[in-house]
């Protein structure tokens, strides 16, 4: 007889089921829970209305796939103890626990130089003291120090269950059918190979179906244009919150618990700011957005009310650099229409480049085993579609405008 | 050749096509924009991770499925003028538009005895001035003035396309897929007689179907006990809220929009409290409950961090009345823990009941219209499963308890 | 570590796993390969074109769900071991050998008086030979002699696995969206009580869910109108064929394995007869009306060629008799049309009645364990839906007729 | 005010309508109603248990999307007559009336040198004289000589409703869900520039991951090994009934339509011919395959015993040529198994190649539109997928043997 059980809805998967006491202890902490105030996909909804998931959903989506690699594995003889089942599950529960507010979007705007997963090893780690040490070994997978190195390749690796939850879960959000990746079948096609997860022979078109569903989802989903433009505007309302503060902070107080990290936050990550940044989520932010909007200063209030309105930059994207003269005159518009100066236009007018990679063969090794016991890299497979020249970084440039 | 015409991806229904000046100067309003922060389903995404879809996802899909029912109507030769058309998909693109934070859960509460109706009237109203009377038509038909009764049917009525949409909806970002209805073959299954909308003899199966689903919806989802409790712990909030600021009102400030219908709203809606209310949303809402998590009374802060981090009240559900000696241990356990009075303990343990019902015969009037032209209604057909029996209501009583 | 595995695709569930020597062994038999060749729907897809599947699909997702609930049983931690798994399994694999060409269309029409059920236990026994005894126990829970009474409820009883699997497999393949049943959730509220299978509490509304969809199926599927007047137009066909070989057999002779079922066979099921039963399909069934439909007497070749070709009886239904005048009037009409007798018209004009219960409760027990564990039969709970009033047997009439 | 208007249930689109008389007279046709006797996916049931589709499924499946393709080009202001409008779809529903027996398996073996494309043309050009001209404008379309040559494109090109619907429908039915493709954002995509059928600039990513989806498809799918065993078992059965017919032609008669084609048919095709060929079908096929597993000679009864019990011939793929040596000593053990001659072995052991490839540059013209006005091969835009280097034919060799 098992213990306690439960089983969550999930419109991806059906049914998710949760029965080990220390995968309730960390869906009941409140950092875990904190996820729920924490979009997915940043604003990817004012394009995509049903975007509007959560990195509580992801990860516990990410949970699932895990618990049905395990089970694949096993069922295909690899030796995978109790104990590392539970840990790997721990490790992917845990994998996004410091994303902060809007992601992506704002990653490195409130704590310059900081990255989630450090944050997420930092919060991982206070979790395990309190927990006296249970996820001890999840930490390790986590961090690639535990001696099945296929562990930490399915929590973080080129056919992990992350992305493989997010891929499914954001072109099912989106109904961006395109984006769908065969999941089920890449789990039944992976095998463990000198201690490294490999992809079986069979599974060489799922694969490439993986990749191309991947460059589908960042051109059309990830960098969609408007997608950008709205994450944009939110990053020049924190460039110009922290310009104005400089003179007036209190002026730019919300009462949430953004202030801290907009106006007090030194850099240093301690208990005291890790406490701070575990109450942080995309209510702060949003609630902030809303006071501002209020605010005095004519670039603040008009970059906020527009994006609380849905009323974004323009955006344009080509291949070629924009012309000098073209950001100008789109500048001088802006000036003349809001009546600023060059300088303040330069928070409506702006120009930037993206760059997105297919599949690049030295870093990114997905490999197959082939029946015979050869292993080859995908990209190294006649026939394949993931060669060499379509594996070349591509690089678009694009400007917002005001209109 | 067209005009401006824009598809929107929706994972319930595939494509959204807007293509009328009119529905896209509607969407493109700051009022509509703001159904953006409300949820659909308010809270139920504590028990339900997927269930965070918006109002206006809603009223965009309830749009779509007017789209669809107008075309099959008109296919089937009801007379439709192009001008009705764009009015009754107006009018149901803005039947929601008076929801305030976190829908009907807290209806009510924040702004006493005011029906969201009769805000989106009022809301739709102050639209249609700003548009020069482009929206009268979609007023009288949202408000059962114009002549062709169906036209209201469709936008409020017992088949009506707003149900149609939530019960998909709701099923579909649930997960909940036992309550999916046949909305497609419904749609096909419509049919106008004297000018009011039936159901071909052919689509009784379906129409059980939707009722049984929406029983289901209402037990399983809507009316699930975790859900009511997170619920009912918004409603204790703002009690303890109204209470505390008669005498200390500024320490329960939150710089949101919130603040003025907690502490300043007198009962009559002017235009000012239109305009204050066309700002208010559940960020509103979510970012006071993180600025009483902090609050010094005990009460406010408990049930605030509480709801939070899902540290919801237990509910038990029964068909008889709590037994009053039951309540009170329960009362008392709660004293003791949080060292609070009987009074005090009333906001953790208190009881109600819930009602309802599959289908009222008096009131619902699904009418069947048969081959030989006769009508009835759908619970005076021989065989029918829905029937005087299975019609009265349920009443179910609860209890919320603090562990 | 496991041997051979082999991954079915299935639209209906994702993939099929097969990983057991004895599983493998049933499915390559050459008896279980037969089923292939008979459709699950018999003529259902002359309404429902997608209704093609095939009775070898559908017993391969019963197999499907039995795992399912097995894993869910044992998770539960009801006591099964890996030799009643297997068994389960293989029962389940089994159940609808016996099943001939055009199933349920043709049941005792072909082989009178002998049930197919008797048919599958008869082979079932041939191959447990062949197996030497590998099938014992298989045989044992199919018919009921197994000590673990649950084991053959999941084969044959209310809530079993076959019916689980030809509602959801019917409903996917005719593309009817609403009789689709949510077998993953009814799979997780099984439970093992008292050696017997029962649903939980929380499954309520679920079987509610079930028996609604059940109910829909029969009337707007299984019993359509226009499915039924091309499952008596074959009926019809072999009953001419038995009255013209009366007199002339060879001139109805077919060259298929149907012949010796229509000329030849005497009542006794024996080894022999058994043989040539495991080569019987719809194959020649369809093979032999095409031949028919080029027979020289007319209302062989009549029923014959317009079952080829879709032009169907014309089917009335209602909840009352036929007069008798009208049914004459009909037949004089088919009368003069073919220039035929009365009693050759009554192949094309003839009545009958169909008899459709929802719930029995008497003889359908789906039992329900409460929480605080007590059991009721569905139909005995308060505020069900499924209630005596609901459980009469709903009787309707037809008629066919030639135009 | 419509007359005649039916739904027809399908899976993959939920609902088909039919209101045109046309449309209606052609799909109650004999020579319509026999597709639904002809596999869509000739024998890939073997391997893929759901892939029972017919033609006439995947026809009214393609009409479904030349609908929606037709009513999003006049969306967008193309010029399409009532009349065009129904010619098309009467082309598309005819498109595959000339398939014969398990269709691309089987083409060029029963009526050698005769494609089935002169077939359908020769059929509609029959039901044309029986409709009074109906079809005439219908069959210029199919014919390519209708002066809107984007309605034969939608007909037969690079992006017609036939591929779309086909690729959809069998990634469907084989629960493939890999090879699914977005037809739905594709027809949306459509645009007709000069004439000539293209697709809008955002549309570049739908494109790729159809002809990924394509490729996916044809080699897992079309070219699955174990599906091209069964087919070629097809082709040796139909190879060896060829060769003894020399001698004992009555033998080997089946009482079916399939005689006149092995025995009698001078590949001239005149009215009789098209005649016998309309009532050919599957059935056909099959009960002679059944009929034949008795026959005496050794070779005819293994291959038809072995295909109908799927005891498959053993397929190798490589992208070599087998070596002369393998090729002999499996032939020499299927000699000896079978106690055969060398010659009679080469059916069961032989080899062949197969080639594919993903997109032709030269051959294959989807053309972008862009925003602004330029037009472009797929295959010459910058960074996409499909490029030279990708398009180059892949060939891989196979060899069937015994075991």
């Amino acid at each position: 007889m098992t213990g306690k059980r439960k089983i969550i809805n999930d419109p991806v998967y059906g049914f998710i089921t949760i029965n080990h006491p220390l995968i309730f202890k960390i869906i009941a902490h409140p950092s875990y829970q904190r996820l729920r105030r924490i979009h997915q996909m940043a604003l990817a909804y004012l394009v995509y209305p049903g975007a509007v998931h959560t990195r509580l959903h992801h990860s516990l989506g990410a949970y699932h796939l895990m618990c049905n690699a395990l089970n694949e594995l096993k069922d295909k003889g690899t030796l995978i103890t109790a104990e590392e089942e539970v840990a790997a599950k721990a490790a992917i529960l845990l994998h996004d626990i410091g994303h902060g507010p809007f992601s992506h979007a704002l990653e490195n705007k409130l704590m310059q130089g900081v990255h989630h997963e450090s944050l997420s090893l930092a919060i991982m780690k206070q979790m395990n003291e309190e927990l006296n040490g249970e996820l001890s070994m999840a930490i390790d997978i986590f961090t690639n120090k535990y001696s099945k190195r296929f562990l930490h390749q399915l929590v973080s690796g080129q056919l992990d269950v992350d992305r493989m939850d997010y891929l499914t879960r954001d072109s099912f959000f989106t109904g961006v059918s395109e984006g769908v990746i065969g999941y089920d079948r890449i789990l039944k096609m992976l095998v463990v190979h000198n201690d490294e997860l490999m992809v079986e022979e069979k599974g060489i078109y799922s694969i490439e179906k993986f990749l191309v569903s991947r460059r589908l989802m960042y051109w059309q989903v990830y960098l969609h244009k408007t997608v950008m433009a709205a994450e944009k505007m939110m990053v020049q309302i924190i460039k110009r919150v922290r310009f104005l503060a400089q003179h007036h902070p209190n002026k730019l107080k919300t009462a949430t618990a953004i202030d801290f990290f907009l106006f007090e936050f030194g850099g240093v990550i301690d208990q005291e700011v890790l406490n701070k940044f575990c109450i942080l989520d995309d209510v702060d932010f949003s609630a902030a957005v809303k006071t501002w909007a209020n605010n005095e200063d004519i670039i603040l209030q008009t970059l906020c009310k527009r994006l609380l309105n849905r009323q974004l930059l323009k955006v344009h994207i080509q291949t070629m650099p924009f012309d000098e003269s073209f950001i100008e005159s789109k500048t001088i518009e802006a000036q003349q229409k809001l009546n600023i100066s060059k300088e303040e236009a330069g928070y409506f007018v702006f120009t930037d480049e993206i760059v997105n990679t297919m599949y690049k063969p030295d870093e990114e090794q997905i490999k197959i085993l082939f029946k015979n016991g050869a292993v080859k890299n995908i990209s190294a497979i006649e026939d394949s579609l993931i060669q060499q020249t379509i594996s070349a970084p591509i690089k678009k440039f694009y400007i917002c405008t005001l209109d």
